[in-house]
């Protein structure tokens, strides 16, 4: 279920296939998960979009497990069922255990919490905080 | 400025004084910020809000610099002014570098566009990726 | 399923179904969804509500298509489940195809990366965009 | 300071000025908020808005101060600058105390945070929660 | 359904129990919703997030109702489906009747329609209205 | 000010140079908004938010005055202000008149209104609505 249902591989066109390809190629997985399948009505958002997350979720100055366990803590913040779900799977499979997932999460609320507070109290910025 | 004013050191009430020197100690500095000073005049969320945060932000199984960029990654999703400013601070006291900021910076920004583009396309979660 | 359930046409006060047949006449329909029906409990709201709506939504400056594309939009960027599904619906009654759905919502997540990047590194407004 | 700039009483027409005086006798004031005054470049948007806030905020089973203070509430978890400012004096004029706003943060702080809480731990609603 | 499960109050630790123990006493029910078995897996989370929300909602300058009722609001604007739901059994179970509902819904729309319209016009804040 | 400060057209690489060329040659500009020389310092978020800019915003299904517009409304549900002041002027290069920017803004502050009555009240999604 899609606002404009599912490509599935064995139905997908050579554009879309390179791009199902490369997503299982690099994360060493043998299928395909809804996220890209709703996408690929629109090959070139398809192609943008995947072109940008492998190079963002890439080794870099963060590690792998860095990089799902900011991607979770901001879909958890927002509150996205699907992106919670598959990050959580994501994560974990990067190497986030149990109790790096309830630490996470407690970060998670207590800054949306005490975002709130700052917001509320109208609390002025700090002259040490200030960018240069 | 602040809703209620700042609650400075030299006037600070027993209770709130306590508080205080226990930001400095564990913090390792010799200055309270806004925020604290903007709820001291509640110290009952003055004591229960920094109880919190010191608990939450103790080294467990993240240590004190992922902690820092969750909560960093978390402020930028929400796009908490005060928060962002401090909690860079922070994450940057706390080890993070240029290149690690621009990274986190990555993932939030991508993190934040694909969350509604699964909402948006009224993407399904797959069950490979549902809770047990 | 509702919090305080739902008013049928056929259980409704005169009140009520004056909004009702109102709703169905400028939409050219003949069922009620049911975003009026949980509305109703509280007949203010529910004429105040589609009031508001009708209002806003008619013919002026941006077409009907464009008001529902914005509507679809900003409920994408909430990420409003009942939003997005009956907003779809609404967008390709008056005219949306799936290009220009699958382009919206490339923006729609373009905005929220941008968003995010533009209040995380702190980045403050050229005087050019000042309003006068 | 404003998108369109802002439109004073004494330059306004009489469709806007017959809004201006009654917000004025509503409130029992003699000034015009700048929210007033940067909407009524649009004056349907202006009588539409208006007429709407001033029937939400009569009294009827939630009196003035508990309006105000859901009104205020709401605004500091969506983080607006403007509408913080603007309905703290409000809620204050109709009555909230220094301890009644401290309470309120805290309870939208806890809220903030154990939504994110319930999300990110995808917890499913209790049979017992759900609406009929 | 959760991500680590729930822990039942027959599977508990005594420090787990401890706390589902308070929160039945405090609340003067004989069940456990699935928030709470859901942190249950991370000991130090349930007891600090129960410590707080117990603290919070507790009498004080507001009452319990008008506690639960900013709370409703705030998961609403939220949109947090597991908040709102419960929160909504728990105002109800606070004395909040349908009509009380209905307003608090009404206020929490026109706050979010309102915070958009001010920031969305890039309305100044009043002099009026600043912190001291 | 910005976190990391930014890079001047004169002192950037030639990397940057490259980006910094092709935005006034596609904008048809002769200066550079302080978003992108805020980014600078990252060259590879540089560069490919940038193309991701590029490609989305081209006409296509939509024109280019749709797609600013659609850019503004998640900007001003989103409460950017920097994103605010820089797509309302991108906007009204693009066409935009005030007309349109005062209905684009009706629709933005009402979506958000019926977006937390929809979810407020846990309405159900119609059948009708479904996506296949």
């Amino acid at each position: 279920m899609a606002t404009l249902g599912f490509i599935e591989y064995s139905d997908s066109s050579p554009e879309v296939r390179a791009v199902y390809d490369d997503i299982m190629r690099t994360r060493n997985t043998d299928w395909i998960n809804n996220f890209w399948k709703a996408l690929a009505h629109d090959p070139a958002s398809l192609r943008r979009t995947w072109q940008s997350v492998k190079e963002i979720m890439a080794p870099g100055a963060l590690d792998p497990l860095a990089n799902e366990m900011i991607y979770l803590a901001v879909s958890a913040s927002n509150q996205c069922g699907y992106c919670i779900a598959s990050h959580t799977a994501a994560a974990r499979k990067a190497g986030m255990t149990d109790s790096m997932l309830s630490e996470l999460m407690a970060v998670v609320g207590m800054a949306n919490e005490s975002n709130r507070l700052a917001s509320g109290y109208q609390v002025e910025i700090d002259e040490q905080f200030k960018p240069r």
